[in-house]
């Protein structure tokens, strides 16, 4: 017997016939003789009606009363897996976030949970008890009600697997587990048993859709066992736990898996991710010397404009030098109106923007002990004559970025080229 | 200054435009120097959906379950009308069912107010925030959602008002106050400045639909001056305590203002209701013996199923007699086949089911001091060849049962019988 959270997305609750197969998944693991809680998320296009809601009453609103408004959604789907859970003769109740009590931080519109009364829930579980969840929502120190942000009931569920010392908590999606790239670019990726949580961070911030990063910080801190599953399975598959899903495990579980031979076909590289949502910006000419660089990047922190890879190129004549670095394509316009306004203090020459790019990124962890991994990616791309505009890398990433034109060619001789296709 | 709770229904708050215009009309009381708190129905339509999900999800739902997923209607309403008061520069914030306390029993889906929390919401008041209050919801002693039941918001809104005090609660509706009878029936309805608690919770039950009659009998208990207006006004209209809606009131007020002449109009009887919704159920030739109507009805209120008119002819033939009743017209199949399954233990001879009845009924105090009221009503009814099926009256009303297809025409020669037609 184990406690296990499990958590369906927006997709796997759109509707009355969606939220029945749902159930129908959630009882298989009741039967199976474990302690269930469901953490739900709203309607697909549910809280997208809202926020529009909301933006209609007021352009400038306020985050407290637009938690109201959004948080319904989900208490709407935890109310109706409850008495759809009920209908299928399970015990079931669900419980809101002042109820459990979810305790957030009163950032409204992106709070942070502080803590989880767990003992109702817990006892709630003990006795038979399906907990459902509404996600992305929790209480404020004042009582009021708050929401942790778009994709936030991946992190309710991590949250709550935490505090009920779960097992495992179980992610279902509409993919049906983490995979060395996105498959409907690459046709012979593979689906990976086991990532580790810095792989998955890695993936999830670099374009992989799969799990919110938060819930990935949160699940590595707290020791969460993840596991992601698909919620489009055959009705009368087994229960989840003996579904070939992904694991997300830390280290140390990878290396034990490695040994007991059960992770046998790991590549050096874990998965290829590719992200559109990146802008190029190149100041030409400007002057080399103290305090130049700090001059570009200070306004652009302080507008909250997250820069990623930036180059400095060498000088090109005496004194000055191109600098490049990407923002997220959606603060493009900002950035381009802050660095104008101070085109005379920084002293650059010409600014080009540069939306068509795309940072295609390998991650592993397997790197950490291998040479090579970024100079075969370089001579990779440069084989197919895929331009690299910039590199930036971590311990267990190389990331490049290139013409968004060639991304999916990229990704593809990527893929092949560190050997991880399936067999055909 | 007064301290003022106002109630807008689902009509009002249909929409982003609607609840703009809902502002506009709370922040003028506002501006007239008022305290205000305002009480919000669910978006029109919204309520069904979410009922609907319900039923789809469960047969026969828990309604704890069913409070937590249509609680959720007036939950967005009342937080998008406190973002438009917002961006209309008003102070405002959403109170939700569990923050006020608005404290129910348990009857989850048709629970009752036990008590009201009104420092916070008092004091919210006074600092010149408007507080914004979902109808129809409540919190149980367990600490759970629950609902008041269909049109459970002018309840709350008369509730609140006892709470805090209120020197009025406005209930907006899409009439601009209560008539003589239904203007569509009548061209020649009049509105009633004034009409008694009693008066309002006879035409309420009776099919006027402006009021829901459990909101008119605690403001009768609790003494709350209730006006009805419409929220369909010209956004350039002065604030509420100057328009012409109607106002509910007890005895004695009605009695002084009359008395100052400031409702010389008054007419004997206050208003004539119609009512679709009954049918008539005729047994013949039941027994006429000790306790053979107690077997009629017993089994019928053990169902949950209300009668309410009831004749019993003289016996025809020695020793037998007819029996006619109505019920509510949902109830009529049930109520069949309760009594067809009795039949021999009754001991009557047919049942004849009639479902194309109406309820007319004229309401007044005046009655009380005035004979006549009934003849005049038989008489004139007499005079059109309506033929009267069953009666029934109460010490400020009498009802007649006549065939449906005459309804509208009975309605009109009544109206005008009594004196109570507008001058032309």
């Amino acid at each position: 017997m184990a406690r296990i959270v499990m958590k369906f997305g927006g997709t796997s609750m759109a509707g009355t016939e969606r939220i029945r197969r749902v159930a129908g998944i959630v009882k298989r693991q009741q039967e199976a003789g474990h302690e269930v809680a469901v953490v739900v998320s709203a309607m697909a296009g549910e809280t997208d009606r809202l926020v529009n809601f909301c933006r209609e009453a007021s352009a400038l609103y306020d985050p407290a009363e637009y938690d109201v408004v959004v948080a319904s959604g989900e208490q709407v789907t935890s109310g109706l897996l409850a008495l759809t859970l009920q209908a299928l003769g399970c015990k079931a109740r669900s419980w809101l976030g002042w109820q459990v009590q979810i305790k957030t931080d009163d950032a409204h519109a992106k709070a942070r949970i502080e803590d989880i009364d767990a003992d109702a829930l817990i006892a709630s579980m003990a006795s038979g008890e399906i907990a459902v969840i509404p996600g992305f929502q929790g209480v404020s120190p004042e009582g009021r009600v708050t929401t942790l942000g778009r994709g936030g009931s991946d992190t309710s569920a991590v949250a709550v697997a935490a505090a009920v010392k779960a097992d495992r908590c179980d992610i279902y999606t509409d993919v049906d587990g983490v995979y060395t790239t996105d498959p409907r670019i690459v046709a012979k990726a593979r689906k990976l048993p086991l990532v580790t949580y810095e792989e998955m961070l890695e993936l999830a911030s670099v374009g992989s859709k799969v799990l919110q990063t938060r819930s990935v910080s949160l699940a590595m801190k707290e020791k969460v066992r993840v596991q992601v599953l698909s919620s489009f399975i055959d009705e009368d598959a087994p229960a989840a736990d003996t579904l070939p899903g992904t694991m997300i495990v830390s280290d140390e579980e990878l290396a034990n898996a490695e040994q007991e031979g059960s992770d046998m076909e790991r590549q050096l590289i874990t998965g290829i991710a590719a992200d559109k949502n990146e802008a190029k910006i190149t100041l030409t000419r400007v002057p080399d010397r103290p305090g130049a660089v700090a001059g570009i990047f200070t306004p652009l922190a302080d507008a909250n404009i997250n820069v990623d890879m930036i180059i400095q190129n060498v000088a090109k004549e005496k004194g000055e030098t191109d600098v490049t670095f990407t923002v997220p394509k959606a603060d493009l316009p900002r950035a381009q109106s802050l660095l104008e306004e101070r085109q005379e203090a920084i002293g650059y020459y010409r600014l080009i923007a540069d939306d068509q790019v795309a940072k295609v990124s390998v991650v592993g962890v397997g790197m950490r002990s291998h040479a090579g991994v970024a100079s075969t990616m370089f001579q990779t791309l440069a084989d197919r004559g895929i331009n690299i505009e910039a590199i930036s890398t971590s311990e267990i990433k190389v990331s490049v970025l290139i013409d968004s034109d060639e991304t999916e060619l990229a990704v593809r001789v990527l893929h092949t080229a560190y050997g991880m296709d399936a067999p055909a």
